[in-house]
């Protein structure tokens, strides 16, 4: 790690005991150690933990370890142990998803994330999408029992990763979240309902830096939480963190960066611009709102083959028996069920393909991906018509998302010279299908890059290195964001794609028109 | 007030309300129109209160007061209300004194104290002087025990003045505490105890600036308590107010300014130095350690005349009946006794003199200054050989730490322009007699000032001027403080002292040499 300037750091320092003839109080004699064998200035400190310093100190015969934050520009003491005890110096990064939670574990000396934990979001209890689980907060209690949701995941990730690596919890001093604004605003216990309506405009899209406790995560409790800051109520910090990530922000290249997250934001820009939508729908690609859909964990399908007689091979993660599909398995079906003539431009099944998978049932048409006995639910895991429509859905939003990007900066798909895709998608996508369904626009291959979650990365990069931390704030207050409901042009433009891949084929020359 | 710049000031704002063309956060728009409006820059703001913030906004309809404090360069919202309550804005001053907790209600628009409160400290049970407070927090529980007792008083006296003025404590938004750093210690919770002993260091001298409800006193949970700096153990933030409110720091002449308070502090300097030292004996010209001693408060005897048939009239505050004498009429009775030949210049009483107030108990000599009779508490007031002693050890530690100051800087009294005498001594404080004891030194009599209790009066200034608070500080760090146990020739300077006025009458020469 060349750049490894962590938010989190661990100082030795020996303090010269006081005497009659240097008086100094404890922590006055600690701010002049800071400050002289450190380069420390300013350093603040909680006054409960203030208050433990004395004992400390003399316990430790003024050698002790410091752990201080910096954020901000400011400097806090966030511990201080007895002794040499700089080897041990954890922190955690944090992606804070309206689907998925995932938490680093990372080793702030060596810059390296030690293990990593990922959980589904408990609040899908309550809704799958961040609509929902505003619509949640309506009840009473609702806000504090999302809030209860979220935190009680994640301390039993916190308590796993801890107890896997023989950590203790207290020797983690500190955290650094990325989500979206509505999940933070849960996350800090604050009403995010006034992002549901017109301005859409949430309580704070910049959060202060807090002590562990006061966000109710069984750290030290006088480690911090810093939320990476967002643009606005609908792009948040996990994208601001995504633009971390890629780099965009720093970019020569014109960059499309699209997170087919649940919420499916879309990111145009460079060293010199940037800006940003979200689209309303959330991301049927990553599995949710298919009944089978889901992240690419164990025993997912990831990899879907359809042979020509209409029969099905299939790959899973980590080769269980299947559970459900993930997003590179559902581009796989989708593409090649258009190919094969099932379902026709518009996505609608095909009675007339002769099939034993094609079924109807009182809810439509649907086709069977894996039979029950070979699942481990015992269930016929399917993909039914109204899944289908869901996929087209989002993939229209997105497209038309980018599309309206572009028009506000006069540009083209062509113009773009990388396009980089975030999501949770499994190992093997398939960017030649992506394309022929239209979910990714028909430009040069090689300008595409598939880039995973860019949310838990950005997260960790801003632990590992105050620069980028500053970064994040400077990338929030550079983004303009467009609101896609207002464009006078995007329901024509949303309505125009869709079609598979789209209704104007001129728009994807690579692509031979589907039958 | 011409510098009214107060630490708590309330500001009104109409706040544009956010459309589809200005969609920043609620808290961004807040801190938009603080610096648009205001002026206040990288306004802070406490977790929990920025939770409400969008709430308070939407329910006053975009109109809103906010209340911020402004300390240590750092602007922090502490309240944000409906509509416009600028009219009321309120806070504290305190001063944690070891033996009497005072409580200034001001109206931070006005600048004008509204009202105040004077209470025993109910430590007191645990012991009369720092010393025995130290002692106490060698018990279980009993450094917890003691910050109850001071918190659950103070709370009863804000009470007690909110509603006596029809406020409510919610409408208090801070306070300013000046205290020995002694009490300060207790009252944050810190463990006192390293000051007992060799080399006497306190945990801090200078305290952050922390929420009321971190301190458990009962005003808006997130109104600021700010205690002022001390320079060591044993010359607390109290002193520090002392010296602001004198202006000896600003001063061209050379002040002697004695704070017969509980501890006894003595400064001395001018605009260019400050030197400063702490008598280790607690004040028994405040009453302490003295069994009819009492504050300057109702029913304490302030003044006495003793007639030349050794009969005796006294004056009580209020006219009550009397409960006990306070410092000035100690002052009184001490120089008559002497100038009457009833004690001699050792305080000795003289068991020859023929006065039916003169008696012998199983402990002693001792002089009855008012009958049971005629007072409230239905026992004699009397004052006993023991507390002869203990003024005389006092007045003697004073003059001693007076002298070591002067020699520290080679000077003598003749170069001390002005001497103010901080405490609490009653308005009848007689200077000659106060001098004839040798409490105070033999200097020309206009440059001697009293000056009541300069503690609640610099702590008072502090809340109600930025730059006093700042100045607060500054004085903190300028002041060189003695240790005069440490100084070789202190305890011949004391002992000599330990003779009313003096053992060497040529310092005195304008006393006449008692009988």
């Amino acid at each position: 790690m060349p750049n490894l300037n962590p938010v989190i750091k661990k100082r030795y320092v020996e303090i010269p005991e006081p005497s009659l003839s240097d008086t100094l109080g404890d922590w006055q004699r600690l701010l002049r150690e800071f400050k002289n064998k450190l380069g420390y200035n300013g350093v603040s400190v909680n006054i409960s933990l203030l208050g433990s310093l004395g004992r400390v100190l003399r316990e430790g015969n003024w050698k002790v370890t410091g752990t201080f934050s910096e954020t901000d520009g400011r400097i806090q003491l966030v511990n201080l142990e007895k002794g040499n005890t700089e080897a041990r110096s954890y922190a955690l990064a944090c992606d804070i998803g309206t689907t998925t939670l995932v938490v680093n574990l990372v080793d702030v000396n060596s810059g390296k994330v030690i293990d990593s934990k990922t959980s589904y979001n408990p609040q899908r209890a309550h809704g799958e999408d961040v609509t929902s689980r505003m619509a949640h907060c309506d009840q009473e209690g609702g806000l504090s029992q999302l809030y209860q949701l979220v935190v009680d995941e994640l301390n039993s990730m916190v308590d796993y990763l801890c107890t896997s690596q023989g950590i203790k919890q207290d020797e983690i001093n500190g955290m650094v979240c990325a989500g979206n604004t509505i999940m933070i605003h849960i996350l800090l216990g604050f009403d995010p309902r006034t992002i549901r309506k017109e301005p859409y405009v949430p309580l704070t899209t910049f959060y202060p830096v807090i002590l562990a406790s006061e966000t109710g995560i069984k750290i030290n409790p006088y480690g911090i939480t810093k939320c990476l800051p967002g643009v606005s109520g609908y792009i948040g910090g996990d994208i601001t963190a995504g633009v971390l990530s890629t780099g965009l922000n720093e970019s020569n290249e014109i960059i499309l960066f699209i997170d087919i997250g649940t919420n499916g934001e879309t990111v145009l820009g460079s060293k010199d611009w940037i800006v940003a939508c979200s689209g309303s729908a959330g991301s049927a690609f990553e599995g949710c709102g298919l009944e089978f859909g889901m992240s690419a964990t164990s025993g997912a399908i990831e990899k879907i083959t359809l042979r020509e007689n209409g029969e099905i091979n299939y790959k899973t993660l980590d080769n269980e028996n299947p559970k459900g599909v993930c997003g590179s398995a559902l581009i796989d079906l989708l593409a090649q069920l258009l190919e094969s003539g099932i379902i026709n431009r518009q996505g609608k099944i095909n009675a007339e393909f002769k099939s034993s998978r094609i079924r109807r049932t009182v809810l439509g048409y649907e086709f069977v991906i894996a039979w029950g006995s070979e699942t481990q639910i015992n269930k016929d895991i399917v993909l039914a018509q109204t899944d289908i429509d869901n996929l087209i859905r989002d993939k229209a939003a997105l497209y038309a998302g980018s599309t309206i990007l572009l028009k506000s900066m006069q540009m083209e798909f062509s113009n773009v010279e990388k396009l980089l895709i975030a999501g949770n998608f499994g190992r093997h996508l398939d960017v030649e299908k992506a394309i022929s369904i239209g979910l990714l626009p028909d430009i040069e291959r090689s300008k595409i890059e598939f880039i995973g979650n860019s949310s838990i990365d950005g997260a960790t990069r801003a632990l590992l290195s105050i620069e980028d931390l500053e970064k994040a704030q400077q990338i929030a207050t550079s983004i303009t964001t467009f609101e896609l409901t207002r464009e006078p042009s995007y329901y024509d433009i949303y309505t125009s794609a869709l079609f598979l891949p789209h209704t104007d084929m001129s728009l994807f020359p690579s692509v031979k028109t589907p039958k």
